[in-house]
């Protein structure tokens, strides 16, 4: 690409390396980044060092943030006897915008997964069950409804029922405004299954 | 978003900017740079960095470069008696890559729109009517097939062809695989005014 400069093309290069960003679409923003003003590129790339270099695991719940402890497990409003187990940080915000959890979390940072070799060693399942230690109420098992969601709940509600704790699992269904139509099959029985009386 | 980082939140704002970057797209972006190897992301923000820095107008052309005269402008070997006005630098990328064109270009940096408010000062018009003083022999204008594109195509024949010198346009018609059947009728009449004879 000798019609590039090699900064461009080292750019386009390094863009390329982010998920979902194509070799099209990394010249297209490489060539919007060149055509910013410099304050705004530099405010760009220093975001990303600083959220790099600022960011860590919180020591309670492991979730991303720039403190010893998140500000939710720092929160003495919160209830700390009820955790939600999620997946990864994004989906403990999508909890979090709903408002109506009041209880804390236990970020896992994946799931179990044999096919991608991916153990319960490699998943933050030892620190959650440090935190059963504590006085802790109910377990609410919010991993996705994947297979490999479905295996880590499995896998968690076996290490921490025998405890005495309860344990739970998020429902499973038609999503609200679903049309019935183009739902699949297995969540359509599962929604027979989960059904509640009225 | 006090469940974010302050850090997080702000790289996930400066990654919205980006064009074709929504909120949840940025939200993906923010944590896969977090999760990668410091090096990596200094990587990133370094070549964002250098690449605003280092790159700007091609003295002759006005493609982006790191030199005084982009490579193209500055081999001998071209035909700098030829010029391919093309609208961005990725459309001159995109003939470079045909390997077939010898001549060398001009890049105009947006086209004529007076929906947008772009008018023939705000693109390289003048730069490109500099150039006429030397001694060129064909001016190719190879603008998008829009209607800005044909605009500023228009524009330029009518500034350029008095002066005597050969002024063509690339041809426009049906895509080379293209099914006939999917193709917008004002497509297929430029095909058949363009029909060549075998």
């Amino acid at each position: 690409m000798d019609y590039y400069s090699s900064y461009i093309s080292k750019l386009i290069e390094e863009l390329s390396k982010l998920p979902g960003v194509g070799s099209k679409s990394a010249q297209r923003l490489a060539f919007h980044i060149i055509n910013r003003p410099i304050e705004e590129v530099q405010g760009l790339a220093d975001a990303i060092v600083q959220a790099k270099e600022k960011v860590r695991y919180c020591k309670e719940c492991y979730t991303l943030t720039d403190q010893e402890i998140c500000p939710i497990c720092a929160n003495p409003a919160r209830d700390h006897s009820t955790i939600m187990v999620v997946e990864n940080t994004r989906d403990l915000a999508a909890y979090e915008k709903t408002g109506k959890f009041n209880g804390v979390y236990h970020v896992l940072h994946g799931a179990i997964s044999p096919m991608l070799g991916i153990g319960p060693n490699e998943i933050k399942l030892k620190e959650l069950m440090k935190r059963m230690q504590g006085e802790i109420k109910e377990v609410i098992i919010a991993t996705n409804s994947s297979l490999e969601g479905e295996t880590t709940a499995m896998y968690i509600s076996k290490l921490i029922k025998p405890a005495g704790i309860k344990v739970s699992r998020i429902a499973s269904g038609v999503p609200v405004g679903g049309d019935l139509e183009y739902i699949d099959e297995v969540t359509l029985l599962r929604a027979l299954e989960g059904r509640v009386e009225l």
